[in-house]
């Protein structure tokens, strides 16, 4: 149980110290290239998990505990949804059709939605924390073995406003949290379970590629995902 | 009821004769300028309105028949939210708190959105097309009692993307009424229904002002607004 107190002495001590994710990622980042799948595959998966992430954001602004809590869900879903409009731009210069290459990921990504959706606006909120920033993390990754010309715009797509929605459900999460025990309990294992649904959700898009995915190469991989898992839950002053 | 065939025919006669639709609004529009509210309370209302849009989008994308209809549902939705953005933009303009000029509304934009969000797909999109449009009809008329320098922006902010927004709502549902007879029947009732519902949110913001809103000047406003209503269901081959 974490008291708010005990939450502003850790990020003060934080603070005080050199931060793990004040290095520059890039050091330690192991890319999943040779894993990426097709284009098409790649982009239909990325654009649909965007939609599922705005759906969970519509029912969790229509059951948000204050007008406050009501427009940041509203800021967080515009960014969701400027991701997936910017991805289905992309789709189309390949020359596909959005539904088409949407439609074979439906089942898996509802199904995790289903899962991680959230009980309340607490959770749905903390899921679109660290769940959609998992897997932001390993589309990230895989764009590596993207078509060059497409590379740079779906990182930018995959990233925009990511670092200024993650800040606002920071400030936002730790307030609640502060102010209610129960609930830092609650998210703790909140987000304990959601860490398993989302890394299946992350190997199925790994698996997506023609390469096995049963690789050790892939075990840095998971390190690197967990651990930055754990700077997010530590973020909000929870225990991974 | 109404068959495809029988839509088919009735969009070749509206095509071939002047259309109502054709003749430029600004002749016949009457303004609502001397019953604008204040602008705090306009945009408070506008603002959370969208919000409230968009959380019926994010339901009625869960529920989507298809992945196209499912794609669909989100470009509109992040018009929705794009409007909502513009509007807040124009909130922190006027020095004034995002939550603290949306709290007001939130009674009875909840209630409106309650009773008309509809029961599936088809009836959320076109409470999003008759409703919404409706209610965008009474800001934009709404907007002329605004201090000029926000004039513009905001009735440009209401307006975005709305008419490619429209047309793409239109050729979905059109084409589902017309493969299914059934539904033209429900949707036609239920666009009945909305219009009534619709009508008192547009009351409500007329009441706003400090004008006494019971006055016979209103009339031919209500009168414009149901003939717009009128079009916009004959525009899916459904009788209002």
């Amino acid at each position: 149980m974490i008291s708010w107190r005990g939450f502003r002495d850790r990020r003060a001590a934080q603070n005080a110290r050199p931060r793990a994710t004040s290095r520059p990622l890039v050091v330690s980042r192991v890319e999943l290239g040779d894993f990426t799948p097709d284009l098409d595959v790649y982009l239909g998966l990325a654009a649909y998990l965007q939609l599922a992430l705005f759906e969970s954001l519509g029912r969790a602004s229509s059951i948000a505990p204050s007008t406050r809590a009501k427009a940041l869900t509203g800021l967080v879903a515009t960014s969701t949804l400027e991701r997936h409009k910017a991805l289905l731009v992309e789709i189309e210069r390949a020359g596909k059709d959005a539904s088409d290459v949407m439609q074979p990921h439906t089942d898996v990504i509802d199904d995790f939605q289903h899962r991680t959706g959230g009980g309340d606006w607490h959770e749905t909120m903390l899921a679109t924390f660290v769940g959609a920033g998992l897997l932001n993390d390993v589309f990230s990754r895989l764009a590596a073995g993207l078509p060059a010309d497409y590379r740079e715009r779906v990182v930018a797509a995959l990233e925009w406003n990511a670092a200024t929605d993650e800040a606002e459900i920071v400030a936002e999460l730790s307030l609640a949290i502060g102010a209610d025990p129960k609930l830092a309990s609650r998210l703790a294992l909140w987000g304990r379970r959601l860490v398993g649904d989302t890394l299946l959700v992350a190997r199925a898009a790994i698996s997506a590629s023609h390469e096995s995915a049963d690789d050790e190469r892939l075990e840095p991989v998971f390190t690197e995902l967990i651990a930055a898992h754990t700077r997010r839950m530590d973020s909000l002053g929870l225990t991974a």
